[in-house]
């Protein structure tokens, strides 16, 4: 935020040069949000799950939620949309939940981390909502995959070694949450 | 129950008479549901409340939600459904929230309560459900008129007072729990 | 209900004798409670969960949670506090939880089951409440044991397998519920 | 942040001096935390909640609630037990929610504000929890008074007046979630 301390006017207020959001991540918790994004049937049960399936910078691949940060002056609403349709396309039709309660908050910290969640760029507070989707979603070009499993396979060992930072908690708490009996 | 005390086979097992139900009703809670219809935006902010309007045995016109007893072997979502249907219609096109934890429990007791919830009729244990509907809704024949309102008109004065037994509460209750912002 | 059939005043309303509860639980769903028993540490987090361990008739040995019937014109709450009293004595100090929204609702169905969850005797809707507990506990005569396990033990596959009906998901969903990362 | 910049070791890491963290209000949402404080009978009743009573730099009063930011590197419980000892005192006795997940989530925006609650120095995503305290409480220095009122005078229309930037919604909504039927 160098220059900011002399408060002169800023023309582009509520954004961080790439520089500066680095520092903040070192300094200041991060508020984000994630959506597990489901497929219910008429009923609500939860029939499918949708995952990412991407690569991390070094080439290995992982599963992950829709997630991302919520901007200055954006509402949590708006930054679910936003991400949502970043992930899943513009024609996924999400249902955002009536409540703003989370149905958990998660906290990643730095390694080492206090909660068993990790990230290695920041301490992020997470809102974790799970959302309900009735159109058609294609992931994003920088997702390689967006899968949709069932809520048995989504809870498979081999599907729940996949993910990073303990990012599987998220989807064994939102399958709790919805009632899941496995 | 009267006959059942000898046991014999039971032609229409898990169906009560309507004087062994009136019975029942006097030594047993019974478990209901209770529905607060709402249109969301594409943002999740709940825009209207859908509320029925109706008139008890004596012509008195009173507004009320949609609810109904849980029958013997029906889960509660297929209990919901079937009240939502009854009440909005068959294209209401409901979306049963997909945890199965309600937004609260309403108990109705016979008059004097304990909890300020009455229902002269029996000991009812609510499960209430925020449930929103995207399609065409009609009102069932016996119930006079649905209208959807505003949060602020639903929580104005007037339409309070036109609620019994306390169900006006519920409406509050909803749209706390939806973050409403009055 | 027999005599009750033709309205007689009744020495002890809301009573009912034991095999007019054998038949209402043939014909209506019947309201219950399950509380989870915690031991929490300054922060909140879960450190114990509390187990009955006990047998069936036949002798055989399971594990399970505080439960019981809610009777009639009972509040759920007092219900609550009755069963915990029962299985946990008079000293246990239990906190009831301030909201009265259960954070899953278990069905129990006689076999075979929509939901996975099963009791032979009855249909049972069960709120489920996680309940710390800050007081000395002991189980009642009839209940062999009351262990405290920490959430690691009790998600163990050994633990898991000694509750009946799918009772061990009510432990899988209170863990996921009050955020614990396995 | 500004020597920040060229990423020289730093001696207090994670701390922000007084005018970074002026600037980073500006630039990104700040993470909060809310507590309401409440007594409970022995069947989780709310009796009494707990009201700070406090004068802004005019020396106009007002009331409010225990409410504070989440440090860098700190987790929601450790920073609400935090702010509840600063402003209730280190006697309290507060007893941590079992579940992470918050009531609700209130969103303060420099006015004018998208959701009626208003923080003119700041973006702030508050996590909003109902805490029982069974202790002693006492306010800090700088707060003139803390009162227990009832749940009525709570809500009564001249104690909601005396609430700044909407924080009495708060109040409704937290006695929505414990089920209190005024």
């Amino acid at each position: 935020m160098g220059g900011m301390a002399v408060r002169t006017p800023d023309p582009n207020p509520g954004w961080l040069s790439e520089e500066d959001l680095y520092e903040a991540r070192r300094r200041l918790p991060i508020v984000y949000v994630e959506a597990i994004p489901v497929r219910l049937d008429a009923l609500g049960y939860v029939t499918e799950i949708g995952m990412l399936y991407t690569a991390d910078d070094d080439g290995q691949f992982f599963r992950t939620v829709v997630s991302g940060r919520v901007m200055y002056r954006e509402t949590i609403r708006a930054a679910l949309l936003r991400h949502i349709e970043k992930d899943l396309g513009s024609l996924a039709l999400p249902q955002l939940p009536p409540s703003p309660a989370p149905f958990t908050v998660a906290e990643y910290f730095p390694y080492p981390s206090e909660t068993g969640l990790v990230d290695d760029r920041q301490h992020a507070v997470s809102l974790a909502y799970v959302v309900p989707v009735s159109g058609e979603c294609s992931a994003r070009q920088d997702a390689l995959e967006l899968s949709w499993l069932t809520p048995e396979q989504a809870l498979s060992a081999e599907v729940q070694a996949e993910f990073l930072g303990g990012r599987e908690q998220l989807i064994r708490q939102a399958l709790a949450h919805v009632g899941y009996i496995g």
